[in-house]
Parts: structure tokens; sequence; C-alpha cells
């Protein structure tokens, strides 16, 4: 049994991240609500708080990481920002504060997202810090300390947030979140590092 | 013959565009020295300035992108936002800025660099920064306005950095600067979009 921290654990993603991780010690973290601890990812203080009160972990899951949506003509050097701020230097630095707390052997799972791979309008900005973080996990990997690991999960939309994003994706299919938990599962229980995990159906 | 607005024309990768360019009108620009026009890929202002003051051109070859290169373990926040301040966002300012200036069916030209595919110790944001701009070209290509077009330049070393690179990438082979001339040549002169051009050895 291993302690896991997970991000984002109230979410969709997180619920479906849970699903893979029923054999482990689960503590959650997130912006607000009923969680262990609460985190805001592009705080590196927030961060580093996060590990230090839980002190003794495993593995780092994280499901967040806000993306905002808007043609590029209009998107503005702001949205930009602040979502390179969260869904790319956030998780950046899930694992660069992280690598000093985490136990040896220990892994990271990030979360990327299919639209890097089959573009939609209104993306862009989640497309390229998708792109980002599968190549940072890639590259990363080999600097990793103590025998840890990294990986990313690169899913399609999920079944249960199919009613919120299906209008604006023509043509995917979803895939339940049991399918992602495996998975994140298999990055967190596999010896695989420096992998994208695509879902996709 | 067109109007090209070449940004970092006095370095050894400005340099190596030029060969490819000798057919048009090229207005050179850069942060300092003996250009046409200052600019800095930092500032929005100095992007929108610089558009403003020259007026038509039918294609933008950005040869130009700072990064910082440290251990994963030692790079700050600092560090990291630097670099994505430069070649990430400094990058996608020059087109999302641009779009509004340039010709009916011009072009965008960006720079990537090989460490994204080919990782070395020191190069994280260097690489992650590049698999940002590789994906963000493949997928606003969908985007872009007029029938403009926009593709990056994904090269190995230059024979002509060698001597300043070659100490930490073993197991490279560099390229002339005139082979990626023609990568910028094929982007600008063709009808290619969404591409990320390679050139390796």
């Amino acid at each position: 049994m291993k302690t896991v921290i997970l991000i984002g654990a109230r979410g969709k993603m997180g619920q479906a991240a849970l699903t893979g991780l029923t054999k482990h010690k689960v503590i959650t973290a997130g912006r607000s609500g009923d969680v262990d601890h609460i985190v805001d990812i592009t705080s590196e203080q927030s961060i580093t708080e996060l590990y230090e009160k839980v002190g003794h972990f495993d593995a780092v899951v994280n499901t967040v990481g806000l993306c905002e949506y808007e043609t590029f003509a209009d998107m503005s050097e702001a949205q930009w920002m602040s979502t390179i701020m969260s869904k790319m230097m956030g998780q950046i630095n899930l694992v660069r504060i992280g690598q000093k707390y985490i136990a040896d052997g220990g892994s990271f799972t990030l979360i990327s997202g299919i639209l890097n791979v089959k573009p939609i309008p209104f993306a862009i900005a989640d497309a390229t810090t998708s792109g980002a973080i599968d190549t940072f996990a890639k590259c990363v990997s080999l600097e990793m300390p103590r025998g840890t690991r990294i990986n990313v999960v690169n899913p399609t939309v999920l079944e249960e947030a199919w009613g919120v994003y299906g209008e604006m994706m023509p043509g995917f299919q979803p895939v339940p979140g049991k399918l992602v938990g495996k998975a994140f599962e298999r990055s967190v229980d596999g010896f695989i590092t420096g992998e994208v995990i695509f879902v996709d159906a």
C-alpha cells in the first residue's frame, strides 16, 4: 500500500483517478471543498505547504489545471498566462518542489488532454500547454532523482463530463472514468517512466 | 518577391534563415545591433510597434527565444518563467498580434529545437517550450485567418554554433546553416501549414 496525494480529488477527473487507486492510502487535496488538504497549484508556497503537511508520500497524482477557452484571434495574453501558470507551470512546480519530498522510488502522474492531438476550436491554450506537459514528462524523466518516476495521463473526454463538453467536441467518443482510472493505476503501480499514457476510444 | 520580417537576423540562426530568403526583401529585426528595427519579443508593445512601423509584410520569420539552461533540480521558477515568456509566450505573441497585420496568404515561421526530441542535461526548459511551440503551430494552423499559414523549424545544432554547444551535445551531428535555411525557405515559399520542419542529420 502506497500513500498517494490526489490533487483535484473532487473533480470528475479526480474521481476517475480514484477508481485506479483503491489499493492505496489516498490523501485528497484540492482548491476547496471536502478534501484533506487545500492546495492551489499556481502557488509555490501552497505546494510546499501541502508536501510539508503530508510528510511521507510515495506518489502524487494531479488531475487539475485550469485552461481558458477562446478563439486564437480573441485570446488575450492574460488568458494565455492564466492557462500557462496553472496547467503548465503549476504542474511543473508540483514535480520541481515535490522531487525534494517524495519517497525513494516514488512517482508523479500529471494530466494533459487529447486536444493537443485532436484539436478543436477554442482550445489552443489547452492544446499548447498539454503539448508542453507531454514533452516535459518525457524529457524530465531522465533527470528524476532516487529512482522516482514521472508519467502523464492524456485522456479524451470522460463519459461523466460529456454533458458539459460534448457539444464542443463533435466526433469524439467519450470514455468511462474507470478506463482513465486504469491509466493512473498503470502509472502509480507500474515501473514505466517518461510516458504519455493516451486514453482514447 | 515577398516582404519578410526576420527577427534575430544577426544571430547564427538568423544568418542561417537568411540563406533561404535571398529571393525576398528582408527587413531585419532584433534586440540590438545593426538591424532595421529593434524588437523585444517578450513585450506586446514592442511587437505591436514593429508591425506598425513595417506596415505591409508577407512573412514573419522568427529565429529567437531565450532559454535558461540548468538541471531540473536547480532550475528556479524564475528561470522557467523567463524561458516561457521569451521562447513560448513571445513567439505566440508574434503570431497573436501579427495575425491582424500580416498580408492575406502570408506566413509565420517560428523556431523550436531538437532537444524536445533528443533530450540532453540542462535543457529541460528549452525542451518543454519547444514541445509547446511545436504543438501550438500544429493546432493554431487550423484557426489562421485569410489564408495565412504557420510552421515551425525544429533544427538540430548548427555547424556554425558547434563551437559553443558541441561540448554539451555528445553524439549530435551538426548541420550546415544553409540546410536549415532550406527549411525556412520551404515554409515561406511553400504552401504547407501546421508543420514542424525537422532539420536533423
